[in-house]
C-alpha cells in the first residue's frame, strides 16, 4: 500500500470497514489489535476481542451505512493515518436514519498492513 | 500537564480552544505549528499561519460553540492525544444552529505543552 495516495488508502478503508460491518460483522475483529482503543457513544473498550464484542453485541442484527465525507491526514507517527467519517446510519424499521461522525488512526503492522488503533464514534442526534 | 487526567487535559483544551475561538479568533494560532494540518470542510491547510489565514476568514466575525460531547484516547505516540468534539455552532442571525464535529490530534511540545499537529472539521448538515 505503499505507493498508494493516502485519500485512496483512506477510501479503501473506509469502504472496507463499513461494507465488512453491514455484511460479516464478525470479521471486523481482525482489523483490530491487543493495543486497539475503541469510545462508542463514550463507553471505552480495549482490545480486538473486547472491541469486536461490543460491535457484535449491538441492539440490531442489520444496518446499512452511507458514507457522506472521507477526510485523512498523516498522523505524524510511523506512517499513520487519521481517517474521519460522517455518514447516515439506516437501521431496519426505522423511519428515519441516524446521522454518524467516526474517527480511526490506522498504524501499520509488523507486515505492513494497517490496523486501527484508535476508534472513535459518535451518534449526532438530530 | 504530565500528572493531569487525559480527560481531563482533553477537556481544558476544548474549552480554550472554543473560548477562543469565540473570544479572540486570532489567538488560535498559538495553538499550532508549522507541521500543523487542518483539513476544514475537505479544504486543506498546512501550517500556523495557513491555518490562523483560514480561521480568521470565516464569513462570520461573532460566533458561539457549544460543546456536546469530548472523547479523547491516546493515539501511541510521544504523548499524543486524539480528542474528538461534537457540538453546535450557533452564528448571529441563524435561526437555526448548526451542529459540528471535529479532531483533534495534540502532540506534546519540546517545551512540554501540546500543540494541534492534527485538526479536521466537518459541519453535520441536517
Amino acid at each position: 500500500m505503499a505507493a498508494m495516495d493516502p485519500d485512496q488508502v483512506s477510501r479503501a478503508f473506509v469502504d472496507h470497514y463499513y461494507n465488512t460491518f453491514d455484511a460479516n460483522r464478525a470479521g471486523l475483529v481482525s482489523l483490530y489489535q491487543d493495543a486497539s482503543m475503541l469510545t462508542f457513544e463514550g463507553q471505552q473498550f480495549q482490545g480486538a476481542p473486547n472491541i469486536a464484542n461490543k460491535l457484535n453485541s449491538l441492539p440490531f442484527q442489520q444496518c446499512k451505512h452511507n458514507i457522506s465525507t472521507v477526510d485523512c491526514q498523516p498522523s505524524g507517527a510511523h506512517g499513520g493515518m487519521l481517517v474521519f467519517v460522517s455518514g447516515i446510519l439506516q437501521l431496519p424499521g426505522e423511519e428515519h436514519p441516524l446521522k454518524f461522525s467516526q474517527m480511526f488512526h490506522l498504524v501499520p503492522t509488523a507486515e505492513g498492513s494497517l490496523f486501527v488503533l484508535n476508534d472513535i464514534f459518535r451518534l449526532n442526534y438530530a
